[in-house]
């Protein structure tokens, strides 16, 4: 499955949250990453997000595609990075 | 088509790319829009938005889905706006 990560959390978590999700994902721009994951590694991803974040506070949003080519992706300015060359 | 738009723009244009993005679509959390557009509503967004970033800086990244329904969506933490609801 194809995973598209967005995450809105306090800065005083920001690098660990980033840290974490750059284990498993390729990043893309300030705060967003994606990347192809299995479902172990998405569960894995989810469980070690939900003991960092502030479930009062923090807000992460997971896109679950069955692949890549279902979305059609599109960068105005500048490509921060290009994950589906690295993928 | 089913739109989600996170952008990542230097802070004097923020409340601009918000601003426009907010016109089209639905606020999901922080630099995180999405919701249902027209092919002719998704270009004229995206002319605005090449209009008020900065190419050199700053990056815009969209995800164009056939419909909502080929994504499943889950969120960690808080919910701080429900599109789903309000589309």
């Amino acid at each position: 499955m194809y995973v598209i990560v967005a995450y809105d959390v306090g800065v005083e978590r920001v690098a660990r949250v980033l840290k974490i999700c750059r284990r498993y994902l390729t990043w893309v721009q300030n705060s967003l990453l994606e990347g192809e994951l299995t479902p172990a590694q998405l569960r894995r991803l989810q469980q070690e997000l939900e003991r960092t974040i502030d479930r009062e506070n923090d807000s992460v949003q997971f896109y679950i595609l069955p692949q890549a080519s279902v979305a059609k992706r599109v960068t105005l300015g500048l490509v921060k990075n290009q994950p589906s060359q690295v993928i």
